[in-house]
């Protein structure tokens, strides 16, 4: 076992999400990527007590209608309401958001104290498109304090924005981001948004690789991953397909990775492979020697699997499907204590069932923090990823 | 090297303060819960961009008059202006403090969701009496859940007040710390905050032990450390001393370790000390077989020495020394750079120095970064410290 960290000292900001309770947003990226030796500095766009702050934008609704052994169980699911501010069933999201103003402000304290050293930047979620604003404000300045040092500033950008063909997130969000791309180095947009911001609805892999074309030239955004695509509901495996685009003329190098889909539903996965993506991306360009060339783009001779990001793609959905494997055993495991607990605390697995009021709703809940993401218990997969998987190039 | 965490899962509500920028409060202390495999839900009292959030509350002040090496060097140091709301010096302090219903609002917000199973709470920097107060709801509501299991909730409490003489909080939050000492398993004042705390002044070894004493049959407190000891200035070395009552009397049993004192001034070391004994506390007292008594208090033929406290202790102080070397020795390679390359960026050292505005306090402020605690990078030391201190029993 190695334990020195795979990268350099290596000053991240990472503006996100901040739960109290659960891994997701900065909770959870914040910890991957300090895990791996990085300095985080965590700018929070909101502080809420649990996962469930999705809950207010309709994500929970989202999410639920994805889980393939439970039906929704609890009233909060409809979707006009689920959508609404005063819903009785937000009762248990508390917390605050930060404004444009108070993210705006936080940053310029970093500025007055000479803190902006960042080798790179994490975007999440940002709860609305003045914050997204902001988020493109703080990135521009970033990188115009390393004009004179082509690389020594990267932009890994999530667009938080909706999955599965639905927005959770206010519509003039999608404006927003579209006019911060352009300073962006990477992009993660899961298939839903890969057509929100492409604007090609995309239904095939020519369609996939047309927007990811797309998004190229349009935006300049030299390197794409595309997360989580499954193009026929029945199929059993999951595609993540990336691209670095050729230096001279823009065009994409496409490489393709294929992860078995886990029956189980996962909350911050996309935090997750934003972190471990930082970390791992930054090794293999650090190895190919990329890092002091804007935007870490490979030379016109590097083929798509060859590319630093396709090799950091393959470490980081290894690390991730051993952590998620482990999880889904260890929820399995609760699971069948709550199953065989019945009513009242199950002390063995620590998940709390029954009660005399709202059991579908405890029940739900249970079961949802069963599948956390057993994160900090296994930091051995993600240091130590095993060589499970390996890109090829996608002919289209 | 063995990755197996060193204790069974482990859930800590941690509630202290959050800085963007730095190693303090649930910074620190967050992740080094995490590294060690513990699930954090980590609840901010305060989200500033920095450290020197402590600008506000004076605290500085005082951190810069006990720097040995550096002076005062801007004027943001005279104590009365530093503690004004409104000096311009305050302009690179940004950031909001949560309200006390806003904590309260957080927590409850968890109890709906049924996500107030965790085994230890650890509490650190609470901004003023109200919030002292909501945390000590919070820990009483987390001790009362708990009454059936007993040894089932453990409360680690930081009562973060002054150093040095001088209290860097308002007055009225040391009434309000006492208010909830009583629900507390252990404590981990500093020599002033115990002072403050029992209301006898400690000058001498008796003196400290009449002190802890005090607030074992006072206030009913099984475990007391106190950190950073230095009767004399002059000498070389810093004491911890702690104690665990003897269950049938509440008579102290005391141990002393030394350590030598670092050339250095760090920041966020009470966070890690108390993060960190988190971790190894409820490992030696897992050994002991103890933790399913009240408070984890070892029976009254365990001596001093023996005490899961004590030997946690010894973990605990070795680690830190560990990190801490380190963290010196970086910060000396950083500011010999620093000197070297005069004004502008030092880019081997990534510290900003010089400028044509405020020499001094870049200075400053870039000795201060220099010297920040270098916790992610060594991990190792947190998993692994080395066998260096043994506590011995203190005679009175």
């Amino acid at each position: 076992m190695n334990f020195e960290p795979a990268i350099p000292e290596t000053k991240v900001l990472a503006i996100a999400s901040h739960v109290v309770y659960g891994y997701v947003g900065n909770t959870m990226a914040t910890f991957v990527m300090q895990a791996l030796g990085c300095d985080v500095a965590a700018l929070n766009t909101v502080h809420f007590s649990m996962l469930h702050f999705y809950f207010e934008s309709g994500l929970l609704e989202l999410l639920c209608s994805s889980l393939s052994s439970t039906q929704p169980i609890f009233n909060l699911f409809e979707p006009t309401e689920a959508c609404a501010g005063n819903h009785t069933g937000y009762r248990q999201v508390r917390g605050t958001k930060a404004s444009a103003q108070e993210i705006r402000d936080i940053y310029d304290g970093l500025c007055q104290s000479y803190l902006t050293d960042f080798d790179m930047l994490l975007s999440g979620y940002s709860p609305n498109a003045e914050t997204v604003q902001a988020v493109g404000v703080i990135a521009r300045d970033l990188r115009f304090r390393s004009t004179n040092k082509p690389g020594s500033f990267f932009w890994v950008l999530d667009p938080v924005m909706g999955d599965q063909g639905r927005l959770y997130v206010n519509e003039d969000v999608v404006p927003a981001y579209k006019s911060i791309l352009r300073d962006a180095d990477l992009i993660l947009p899961n298939q839903f948004e890969a057509e929100t911001l492409s604007g090609i609805p995309i239904h095939s892999l020519p369609s996939l690789a047309t927007a990811i074309s797309m998004l190229h030239t349009t935006y300049l955004i030299p390197h794409i991953i595309v997360t989580s695509i499954r193009l026929t509901p029945s199929n059993p495996t999951l595609s993540i397909i990336g691209s670095t685009f050729r230096p001279s003329n823009h065009t994409p190098r496409l490489f393709k990775i294929e992860v078995p889909a886990l029956p189980c539903f996962f909350s911050g996965t996309g935090d997750m492979f934003a972190a471990l993506m930082v970390v791992r991306l930054r090794e293999a360009c650090l190895e190919a020697g990329v890092t002091d060339r804007k935007s870490w783009v490979s030379g016109d001779d590097v083929s798509a699997t060859e590319l630093p990001l396709a090799k950091a793609t393959e470490k980081v959905l290894a690390s991730m499907q051993m952590v998620l494997e482990k999880t889904m055993q260890a929820r399995d495991r609760k699971l069948a204590g709550l199953t065989e607990g019945g009513k009242g605390m199950s002390s063995s697995s620590g998940v709390e069932v029954g009660g005399d009021d709202g059991e579908g709703k405890r029940r739900y809940l249970a079961e949802t923090k069963a599948a956390e993401v057993r994160v900090v218990r296994n930091v051995r997969d993600l240091w130590c990823p095993e060589e499970r998987y390996e890109a090829c190039e996608l002919q289209v």
